[in-house]
């Protein structure tokens, strides 16, 4: 079996909480060590799997990232769960790779005016980073999986409508280079859910059956449509920031990602299970309260709780 | 050409905005009708073109209400607007038809216990009501549209789980009866997309190209992911509104309406003309926050704004 598939089995969906990543890109305050401790642990005890736990950048200028290796080790003590962390540039693979986190993460644009301004790079530039994450990746003992997001991959707020073929075409680069793992971001939430449905598809069918993900923010409204477009076109994993934490520098004063409870509630409602019990989830938000106390918390699940009968079957 | 036809043309999506009638069902403070006035004709400005604006109930009970008779003649005014009213009982129905209302709408509920609990009435006593509604009617003058709305179609906060099969046949004897238009109204929020798209899609092929359409509430998260799915299979009128305002006595704490400016970038999105104009349609906003301070307004497209260049079309 492919490594890929032991982590992101093949025959279910896999939902990636990345609240503490995309959720403190923005925050004026963060969680204390011991509070994300807090926060993944109880995520765990609910049946969260998936975390998406930090960035390798200095920690001078990003210090909510600072204690990213202890966190990687909090979810590695934690049976069944598998972390994932962003490398962003050269240092930051090098530091990666050496950490032994199980999954690391890269970000290119598929716009070249979103590329150079979020990186200093062109796209041809981080595309090569992604070659070489993916050869020391190869060198490496404990191989971790890579993963790659494909931002603005459905516009872009600097240069506005993005081609799909332009992003099939870089994801299909992505994956030659030898990532495990391919995401479709929108980044400052610029779709609806068909136009999420016709690039899932495409990609489904371009990549024969390769892993892909979406990354999907709430910006506009859409983020729980857009991600049942892609629940019912061959995503196999589903990133979402409990509370829907996050935002974009990109999209000011906009909500950030799309909101993990509800994620897990369209999911059970569609009958993909998630093995996760939404109860224990959203108490989780009562650590980030209590962590990040000026942080606006998003989702309708939280407020109204689950309906009398639990999550509805769809039948007729 | 039917009358429904004339007024909710077949060949389109038609959005109904319900924010003066659901939309003012639980709040503490009421815009005056000066307020409505100015609401309705931005709105009008914006390209709306149905607007339900109030209840038939007694004025000293929903004073919210009190001025229907003005609010409707508002609509009238306007150029192609087209107005709705509720009638819930036998006197409301008699003040709606005498109104001249182009449109009256009733509701039954999808379970016994919460047409119990709403009406005190059986939901056969309700189905009698409705067939008297279309009788005086046929026998009126000016022969308003009746349509029904449908309460806890996909699941009741009372009785839990609520069998498709009974909407359908509730459907069926509402068409029998003379209604124009059947809603499938999730009251408390419970669906999630695959059950709307199932059930509108058994609705659309029951009734024989029938005009049905869906009134959703976000109230765990699902709103725009639903009316997506009702989109997509058949529902041709989707009821929102404005910042996502209302809310249920069956739901406390809960957030209201599918949000109807998300609502019209969602449409607009996956090709289908609602001829609204967006940043017209937001300003809206300003005139509830001045009539009605103290509600709390959601969505996402008013606070992020239109993407760069427009809503995204989607090709590939």
């Amino acid at each position: 079996m492919k490594k890929v598939d032991a982590i992101y089995p093949p025959d279910r969906i896999s939902l990636r909480e990345v609240g503490l990543r995309d959720g403190l890109q923005m925050v004026k305050t963060h969680p204390s060590t011991e509070g994300k401790k807090h926060w993944i642990e109880l995520e765990h005890e609910a049946g969260v799997r998936h975390f998406e736990v930090g960035s390798f950048l200095p920690a001078k200028h990003y210090p909510a990232f600072a204690d990213v290796l202890s966190v990687i080790d909090i979810v590695k003590s934690l049976s069944g769960a598998h972390g994932a962390a962003l490398a962003l540039n050269k240092r930051g693979t090098i530091d990666a790779l050496a950490s032994g986190v199980p999954e690391v993460g890269c970000v290119v644009s598929a716009s070249e005016e979103h590329n150079q301004a979020n990186t200093k790079r062109s796209r041809e530039e981080t595309l090569s980073e992604v070659d070489n994450l993916c050869r020391l990746r190869d060198a490496s003992d404990h191989k971790p999986l890579v993963s790659v997001g494909i931002a603005m991959s459905f516009g872009c707020s600097i240069s506005g409508a993005v081609d799909p073929i332009e992003v099939l075409r870089i994801a299909e680069r992505c994956y030659e280079a030898g990532a495990d793992i391919v995401s479709l971001a929108d980044t400052v939430g610029y779709a609806g859910p068909r136009q999420v449905a016709h690039l899932s598809k495409a990609l489904a069918s371009l990549n024969g059956g390769r892993t892909f993900g979406v990354h999907l923010h709430d910006t506009r409204g859409m983020g729980i449509a857009n991600a049942s477009a892609a629940l019912d076109n061959g995503a196999r994993i589903l990133d979402g920031a409990m509370g829907g934490l996050g935002g974009c520098p990109f999209a000011p004063n906009a909500t950030g990602n799309v909101v993990f409870e509800d994620l897990v509630f369209l999911c059970e409602s569609s009958g993909f299970r998630t093995g996760i019990d939404l109860e224990k989830l959203t108490s989780v938000r009562s650590i980030i309260v209590r962590e990040m106390p000026t942080e606006p918390l998003y989702g309708g699940l939280a407020k109204a709780g689950l309906p009398l009968s639990g999550i509805p079957e769809t039948h007729i």
